[in-house]
């Protein structure tokens, strides 16, 4: 009896992550239509299908849900920083592991990068605090690989902070013509980013 | 008397303008800050203490005033270009102008910068038809110095298409973190990233 509870209670939990990943998705989809700003509750209702106190039940404000939109795409960036890491290798095979990975999440989830990339000045207190340190975690791991193939003699003396802005900004910036089922997959463009990061466009 | 006339005309025109231009610099703050959508006009008026007659007097509609930001973004771009194109040189030299004078532009103009970036999807009819024509002018000189040095054995055989994608992002996204008077200068930037690009990072 007290496990068939149980049971009902983690369904109906399960039940309600399940929306509410909908909801996220959906959502990520009108703000980066209309904006976060100019998008209202009463529009988000609308695309969801739900009455304002259902939507609240789900999301608790606008921002919640734009946090949650960030932390969409955050977790899958992470998540595939800590593929890359377990799948050990050289320096000059973990960033390319890391632009595979990175461009991936940029094919599947164009909206959420689209919102993520426009919106996250709109986030506030800890939401924004939250995202930054994510977002900083993330920028590190790029750091330490590019340190590592410095320590190692396998990349040039560089600055290994502007060089993985460099990095970041290729890769990211693909997020306006990347999309899912389009002409190229992320695989296809990792491939020749790597090889110009790498070894750079000049022949040797 | 003609003639004073006319000077009158003149020297009117070129107010109109410089209070123009004022107008356009003001407003990109304010989108960059809250978004085009979620701008109104009455917002617009006050951030340029005007009246909304006068507004449109030197603006003609919110839509307008979007394209003279893209516009301004442009017009700098593109100069810059040509000043590259006349400068001469090898595509590899070609190519790291280039970057100077991109990087240039980004740092003298942080917000018009980001309302292009983020904003440009909201221009119609004519002005996202000029603006994407324009656009694409600018990557098509890219592309071009790209096949130029791939012509003459100076780059590797690659894709014209995807490399000026690449490189565009990398010196595009520095509009996150790359600002007046910042720890950095645009010509700090673009010679490191101009390495990178042409030699890559791998120890050769």
């Amino acid at each position: 009896m007290a496990e068939a509870e149980a049971t009902g209670t983690t369904r109906r939990r399960a039940n309600w992550e399940v929306r509410r990943e909908a909801i996220v998705d959906t959502s990520a989809k009108v703000f980066a239509k209309r904006g976060y700003h100019a998008t209202g509750i009463m529009e988000l209702c609308a695309a969801n299908d739900l009455g304002k106190g259902a939507l609240y039940h789900y999301i608790g404000s606008k921002e919640e849900l734009l946090a949650a939109i960030h932390d969409r795409v955050m977790d899958e960036v992470l998540l595939g920083a800590d593929r890359v890491r377990h799948q050990g290798g050289s320096p000059t095979e973990q960033l390319a592991m890391l632009g595979t990975e990175l461009l991936d999440v940029i094919a599947r989830y164009p909206d959420h990068v689209w919102v993520f990339l426009h919106e996250f000045p709109a986030l506030t207190g800890d939401n924004a605090t939250q995202f930054r340190k994510r977002r900083r975690e993330y920028e590190h791991h790029v750091e330490a690989v590019l340190e590592a193939g410095i320590e190692s003699g396998d990349f040039r003396d560089l600055d290994p902070k502007l060089t993985a802005r460099a990095w970041l900004g290729m890769h990211n910036y693909t997020y306006l013509w990347l999309k899912p089922g389009g002409e190229l997959s992320a695989r296809d463009v990792a491939q020749p980013f790597a090889e110009i990061f790498m070894r750079g466009i000049v022949r040797h």
